[in-house]
């Protein structure tokens, strides 16, 4: 094993230190995020930052990068209050990457990749039909994190749409059994084998 | 399909809504936080909620728990102002998982489950021997989140210790040859099989 510290980090060429800090820390989560533009322009952008902020109200939250003309999610949320999660199956694997690159802000990521748009009822950004969990926010909070200009955007569940088969009796969504797949950096793809589920821990 | 909203929601008991919301959101990375209280006992927690804020300086969130006498980690961090992050691997997970358990506040964690403390000369915090990848990091902030009384806790990475053929050429980290697993909801533990790394996505 090798000790990298801050003279390495400093030493890394920037693509290098991105690609290494953007994959050190773990298997992340997975999902596009959908948005309707004011102008009416639907935008899918993959965001693999999605973490539990709490069960009741439940709220998911989100890291945004800088708002800038190429990043349309952030604007979009903050202008129109709604956006959905939709979880990337293998089958859309290359679709949802393909939703990182720099389309022009006049033509829908659905048109351009050929993903479906679906609408419920509830809310009027449109789901990915082809995935397979499908939640619906309100946005709740945009907290900024000055350090970077980042934001945690958190948004409380609205709707969620989902096959009742892959809920347990207790409540558990078998993530696996929907084809949800997990990622680490900004381009690599694993889909997940069961271990084990274990039971609640006591020190006894 | 079945669409479920708010009033479905509030009809779930207690324990299914969190159990149902903690695993809905996607695959989540998983590392031992080690810590060390101001009384010398250190302390192991499993944190799913880590999440990539920065490369360049290199900065990983989480989000912590509001304060309490159990849950020493946040306490530690403010006081010390220093953590390390863990990988959980295959045959650390039954062991990681009983950290989650309410262990009397004396007694390190490292002591009850047999994981074993390694020590670096750049930081203080013990690190997990038997985790293949340990990140070290320096307190950098902390951003209370009022909606329900959690933080996202962010430290400045100070050190990784890797082995160097878990790295490749451009920088990725290959998290599935270090044995790095996912988890899903509180208790769900799953490997990884790799799909694929995709090509820098492009419009043309």
């Amino acid at each position: 094993m090798i000790s990298l510290i801050n003279k390495d980090f400093d030493e890394m060429q920037k693509r290098y230190r991105a690609t290494f800090f953007n994959s050190l820390n773990g298997f992340k989560s997975l999902s596009l995020v959908s948005t309707k533009g004011i102008n009416g322009v639907n935008n899918l952008a993959p965001f693999n930052s999605i973490i539990h902020i709490g069960a009741n109200p439940p709220y998911i939250g989100m890291i945004a990068r800088p708002e800038t003309e190429e990043h349309q999610t952030l604007k979009n949320i903050r202008e129109t209050g709604f956006f959905t999660l939709n979880h990337v199956n293998a089958s859309i694997m290359n679709q949802a990457h393909l939703c990182s690159a720099k389309f022009d802000a006049e033509i829908s990521e659905f048109t351009k990749t050929g993903l479906t748009e679906y609408y419920s009822e509830h809310i009027e950004v449109p789901y990915v039909s082809e995935s397979n969990i499908k939640i619906g926010l309100q946005l709740e909070t945009i907290i900024p994190i000055p350090l970077n200009n980042t934001s945690l955007v958190i948004g409380k569940v609205i709707e969620v749409i989902i096959n009742e088969s892959n809920i347990e009796q207790d409540g558990y969504v078998r993530l696996d059994d929907a084809g949800t797949i997990t990622c680490a950096g900004l381009d690599s793809y694993f889909k997940v084998e069961h271990l084990a589920r274990l039971p609640y821990a006591t020190t006894n």
